[in-house]
């Protein structure tokens, strides 16, 4: 079978590495172009990210050598990743829709828009159709969730279908990928904690229950977040307490992470068989250990308990990179082919 | 004037060694005597925690020549600190109250005693009358509370006497030095957060009651607590959601933390003319800059603001080592003097 | 072909795990026994090692339900690796040699004993020799070096080999792996460098010369380490400064190490194709970007360039759990494999 | 007595600001203006540092209030601290010593320059009479050493005064700090080690000969750094080994050391009485214990043992910040004033 032809814009940095080094080998894409901002264009790819590669293993062959190239349209693709810092990728990403790509965007200009989908693909596959709304004829713009969001609403995701969730509070501890790079700086993090993320906790807020919500009606429940910068490299986890409309048993609720499977193990080839895990050990998840659980894709959830003010309170890790960003991407867009989008 | 004899118990530990090193020149304390466990005893105090000591500047001068004592009644004091592990403590304490001391512990042991004043002199003072009950004669123990809760406590105590606190929903992210020495390996927390520390979850939603209660009646709010160990060395942090029974304005919140001064500032030496300051920076406060306010006994507050879910949340940071342990006890015991019950 | 049967003597430490995640689906090797210490004898080794596995992914699943055995021979085993503890590994690796197994250990207690192959395949097989004189009979133990030494050998072993080494100073920068499980405690290390590991200095100083030695005349060169700890968790990084007897091109000594092939690719399974891999960014090797290179058997060198006291300096990377240790004893015993000894 | 008038060139910077906090209560100085680059000039000093002040403390109530000036001449003041990044600090040093000023400086820019001091008042105080070469009048520019430079030649000085140093070989161990904010990435540091600090060798070599040379002939031993990045926050460590021109004993070199109290306490007020501690723990100096001693202005020296290929080998530590940086200059500074060149 002949791949999809792809382009990574915003390649350079922390998740577009990611997503470059996500797409080596990938049984449905192609990547013809690696597009970045212009201190890099020109350079080959694998000059671009020298002394500032993130992602594991080494640059793939095939990118090292891929001139980098500037993040407008004329790239030959019919999807572009992108990557791009937000103060950038509003108009950039609008450019290509306009220009006929589908755009699988992981910043945060339009998700909040009411035409633009705001996809996981195991929770909310049906928004896609607001991209009809766009007006961009083949063209049009779906977006991911903030790293942390998409931790939080996956979990949510089978508990509200289940049994309604009502009240959420939510206290975040994100790692330092999620800032980027240079990001932040190591004399502000060294054995201290920074309670401070900029926009984050709104992000949490909004995003959700977008996700969560039917067609373009938010869902319903109250959600409150408090957002940490700690010191660990990749890896956000969350303390949740969550209130159910629904009253239930420990065993249901587990049943209710362990059994969420919306999609079938071939449907895409990025997605996990079972998206969240659910870890019976007291001091798991932790970033050190279960970060790379399902290669970065599966959500790790533990320490579910009863919880003395709400129902239920647990602890998540979610792979801010992996299933947080350039995953979350790369499976949008594999669910834009699978549902004959892009054609 | 002569100062009173007092005794440190479990004083090479990182909890004793910091109250040694804060009643260097206490003008109300004398210590006459350190005492820990077996493999200690004989040693002059310098030797005995050569190459381990954990608080600032040096071994006070007096105490590097101390011999190390057993923990057995015998020394010539009146008030007792005890710094000792908890699985050691509880007859320990049992056995120098019953010889006549007046013990100031740090200890879990017997905080939860019925008979036992959990106290934190700016909040309940008034529980020391529980002490009569326990039928020690001159003897008696009294706690402080979890190095978690009594930030906690202190936090919440302005807001449940003017407000009424009805709901609170916390999460923890706590300090290496709270764990003891060796404490946590540094293979296990190393680019890590352990969301798990034994019994502590327990310990804030049990003593933050008792405390805030009146005599030996729990305050009725409810209170669920989720605690995580980071890679900071000394600063407990926490995230905390607050539902009132009265609403309120910012301006009425913020007014009854900084307004709240119970102690007259000459009240007792080791008291903060003000225990809670408010910072307006919202990445503040940071275990990095802040925890070594008020020489450690002050609580710093930030990010108060609206919450989705109850009414207001806000961060705090609580120094472990001293307001939650040291400058606890010692601030307790200041306090039994200033009661007339140490005479 | 049928596999060789081993066994693991302290399989519950952070080396011995290391080894038995090596020999998973190893050709030559199966694992039949895993040996620790009385705490953990009678559970299966899953359990035993639940909470602080350390090796990358699961713990295999053959090896999960194994029951942890006694350091007593018996085994049904050809090889036993020996990960033990210093204080403990001597009489026990005797007893087994003396019951005719083969012993290859990574403990430190018979390196220097005049009749115990101290070994790096790639460096001097022909020591193995030496194992004739230990009088076992068909056991007998050989032995790897200390982790630092390790990597400083390998380095040197070219270089000695083409231009004859005369004197060498060498710091290290080693890691908390480096110091097993808990190791060292986190607050100790915090925000901290320690220059002192026990018995470091002297290992580096003496093994060096063993292994760069003819029979049992050690080399003659002179070298000087200073031992530091560092807060990385895998992988020990050293600067030498190195004085050659013959003197010599950049070109010529680059070549040395690339060109350092001892092993053809196909003689022994975990041996990589090449040790020693030198890198020309300047801010090469670090811990982070290059541990793991050569799945942890490739040493890394950069920073090579002339030195204005001696004649060349360079930075070294090894991978101290991987090539410095369980690597190191499972090469060790492919070697004996190889080499018809153990049959 | 009046205090003579002084200004910071580079305030707002890491340095900069440790200056600030040094001045404070300065016997001899009094602090009359604050410069730093365009960003924020107008802004008072205490807001434009807000969020980034990185020394202890907080930022003193004179200079939080003062406006931020530029770094032009004009300012009231006798004697700049020059703080300034080196891609500036060079001529905006030379137009202040035109315009009259004595400018103390910690930048890079002149301190290699025929005509310019390079001084460590305990060291070489008499490199002061280059002064007059300058020809810039009543002004002139004297120089600090580089930070990791500043500890060396510290701790060479008594040895090659002395016994005659004939070669050395250092590899340090620096902190974060060393870098400035925003400095080194954490994403760049955590967990790891980077071996290249761009510049940082060549410093140490060249400038620590001509600190220790005679007029404007450089010392005539052969020194070889490798510099490496570590991830404390405050405190560089190095490793020497040192080879004598006279062999000696451990009492004389341990002497040597002690016994180097080239000023008298009363000299300059920020000296320290003894600028040298010698350590006999083995596992000190460690940056998280010893950094602060003296203040910041004592290096810790410990290890102090026979080398296996020169005469001697020890660990060194220098408070970057400090001792290597705002100390000196401001040390430098009373070092003029005491010599009568600043009237």
């Amino acid at each position: 079978m002949e791949r999809m032809k792809v382009a990574v814009l915003g390649a350079t940095g922390v998740v577009g590495q990611r997503i470059v080094a996500m797409l080596d080998r990938h049984p449905w894409f192609e990547v013809t172009a690696l597009a970045a901002s212009e201190g890099s264009v020109g350079a080959p790819y694998g000059q671009a990210v020298r002394g500032r590669w993130h992602a594991p293993g080494e640059v793939p062959e095939w990118a090292a050598g891929l001139p980098v190239v500037r993040c407008v349209p004329g790239v030959d693709a019919r999807i572009t990743f992108c990557a791009l810092d937000a103060n950038v990728a509003g108009p950039i990403e609008e450019a290509f829709a306009r220009a006929g790509y589908l755009v699988s965007s992981n910043a945060k200009n339009h998700r909040m828009s009411r035409s633009v989908p705001l996809v996981i693909p195991e929770v909310n596959p049906e928004h896609l159709s607001l991209l009809a709304m766009q007006g961009y004829g083949p063209g049009g713009i779906v977006t991911n969730p903030n790293c942390s969001t998409t931790g939080i609403a996956l979990a949510l995701a089978p508990l509200h279908k289940r049994f309604g969730v009502s009240r959420v509070v939510v206290t975040t501890m994100q790692s330092l990928s999620g800032a980027g790079y240079p990001g932040v700086p190591a004399l502000a993090i060294a054995g201290n904690v920074i309670p401070y993320i900029e926009g984050e906790e709104e992000k949490i807020e909004k995003e959700t229950v977008k996700i969560l919500g039917n067609g373009d009606r938010p869902a319903g429940f109250r959600i409150s977040a408090q957002c940490n910068r700690v010191g660990t490299t990749v890896g956000h986890l969350a303390t949740l307490a969550v209130e159910l409309e629904r009253k239930t048993s420990y065993e249901e609720i587990a049943d209710a992470f362990t059994e969420f499977r919306p999609l079938t193990a071939h449907d895409l080839p990025t997605a996990p068989a079972a998206p969240i895990a659910l870890h019976d050990d007291p001091s798991r998840p932790q970033p050190a250990l279960d970060v790379d659980r399902g290669r970065g894709m599966v959500l790790t959830i533990g320490k579910l308990r009863p919880d003395p003010v709400f129902d239920w309170r647990f602890t998540l890790l979610v792979n801010n990179l992996v299933r947080g960003a350039a995953g979350a991407a790369i499976l949008n867009a594999e669910l834009l082919v699978q549902q004959g989008l892009a054609t």
